[in-house]
């Protein structure tokens, strides 16, 4: 069955069920002109936006509706996460080819609804159209932060510890896998494809750290460490030092780069798509807050580096050469 | 200059000046993973949303790109006026072709920028992006009302008045005209183009109402009166009867359906895009409502018909006979 067969409004009377994940403070959900709820009172009220397209993020072929509800939401989540803020109420709009089957819309917003009840977030709104030839997603993302806690890429001081919450590159090793036509069960490397399909949003993280004594500036690895953590650097006006030895590489991504011939620490460093967060914290509080996270999390918060003075990033390698670092990211127009 | 040539960070650095048109309750603008104001206190957090996608919303050839970043920006408002609120801060995704002209998409964002400034609304972030062949721009729009203050679509009751803010059918004859070449020289129609083309959002109206004892149910006219007042009815299950010889008609629109041999009420009853806010009002409140509201504004508020409890949608034409009215509106999936 296609979009055709249905319209717009069946459409939406078929994927709002299950959609309020949660009641409070919830007023008006789906089927009004605007969504209406109440957010905690006192606190700030976080946004964000994200814009997926056909083709240029994703190929409807080679995907899931699940998958990519899933990620769609996970990518909004991180960004709510590196405020160290708590996500409320999500809004997805969806621009649908005629000939796009029900059934993959259908699995797009379970993907959704899936990680939503996950984190107790409530589909609450958005807007269904058509589009021409691609499929288009927007979810945006409303929620809060105490304002002493919020954690921005502004904050960032010299002298500061550089953190990172999870692994880096495997996400870009995933999509290496993905790319290539190499299936899971070519290897043993789940944890590659699933973090680039079923990325983990460090919500719960982020709401740890911020409360943290020291935990100073945040940003989640999407475009990659380098260029995610340069924003940080020129909205702190700050430098920093990466020690390349020590960036965390998971046991999959290394047997991969020894397989396929790749360095694991160029994943690590300019792979895209972890949403890890990377956060700052003062060097004097650091160790104390490390510790706390692990207790709380069972399980590693990898220091990788330290805010500096000198407004440029510096990668020291293994044998402790400083050498400049050239930004390399995910930019969506430039070429090279 | 085309946005391969500048890239995604250059490109946000030239449209942000300007963007924030309010300072005030606003602690992170464009420029981090999320956005952070504080909304008044004890009201009700407002979230719109809508996605424009080319060739199914707009031609990027037949708009100037100020013309359709104020209409992308306007019908959100819109929504917001539709249910009585203020409308805050608006987040712009943005998903550009590589051919796409900077300049288009710089006069995009003064269109939306002029706007915001009439209603001192923020344009506080969003997100840029590439897309293979369409541009497509979500506007999400965060506003607030106070909790006993909400219009919805579920008020309505039998024995309510029907209202319009403003003419009806302008919008579609305006369509009209563009679609056929016939150019704003060719006769006195400005007022169709601008209904069309640069539509008013009723904010200060819908307020005004959502204030006044007796005020029900609103809705926002954009797939055309039938159809959008059948979303209060299915929402308030009740019935309506249009008095079709009270739809307000426009002198232009009048002399436009003389000219071309178009039926000026159906126009009214079905052409979308109107932007009006459609309120139903309790009958012993209603005709003290309609004169402050004039008093106010200094324009008619005009009575169209009344809420009944048939849960049918009448019309009366203009011998008196009533007629059962056929859902006739825009559903951007089926045919026919």
């Amino acid at each position: 069955m296609k979009m055709k067969d249905i319209g717009e409004f069946e459409f939406i009377d078929k994927i709002r069920n299950g959609c309020l994940i949660r009641t409070d403070g919830v007023v008006q959900a789906i089927g009004d002109d605007a969504a209406a709820f109440q957010l905690d009172a006192g606190k700030l009220t976080l946004v964000t936006t994200d814009l997926l397209v056909e083709r240029v993020h994703f190929l409807r072929d080679a995907t899931t509706g699940f998958n990519l509800g899933y990620k769609a939401l996970a990518v909004n989540l991180s960004d709510i996460a590196a405020m160290g803020g708590m996500a409320r109420e999500a809004f997805i709009s969806i621009a649908v080819p005629v000939d796009c089957e029900l059934a993959f819309l259908e699995d797009l917003y379970r993907g959704m609804r899936h990680l939503a009840s996950q984190y107790d977030v409530n589909l609450l709104g958005g807007d269904t159209t058509g589009s021409k030839t691609d499929l288009v997603i927007n979810v945006g993302i409303v929620g809060s932060v105490s304002a002493h806690a919020m954690l921005t890429r502004q904050a960032a001081r010299p002298g500061d510890r550089i953190f990172t919450t999870g692994y880096l590159g495997d996400s870009r090793a995933g999509l290496h896998l993905i790319l290539n036509g190499i299936t899971i069960s070519t290897g043993d490397y789940e944890a590659l494809f699933e973090a680039h399909i079923l990325p983990h949003p460090y919500l719960a993280e982020g709401q740890f750290l911020s409360a943290q004594t020291g935990v100073h500036a945040a940003i989640d690895v999407s475009d990659g460490l380098v260029s995610d953590l340069g924003h940080i650097l020129s909205a702190s006006h700050v430098g920093a030092r990466l020690w390349c030895a020590r960036t965390p590489v998971s046991p999959q991504l290394q047997r991969f780069c020894t397989q396929f011939g790749f360095d694991s620490v160029d994943y690590a460093l300019t792979g895209g798509e972890d949403y890890t967060l990377v956060v700052t914290m003062a060097a004097d509080h650091a160790e104390a807050a490390r510790q706390s996270y692990e207790r709380r999390f069972g399980k590693p918060l990898f220091e990788i580096g330290e805010i500096t003075d000198t407004g440029r990033l510096e990668l020291v390698d293994p044998t402790g050469r400083v050498n400049p670092a050239v930004a390399k990211g995910w930019n969506h127009f430039k070429k090279g």
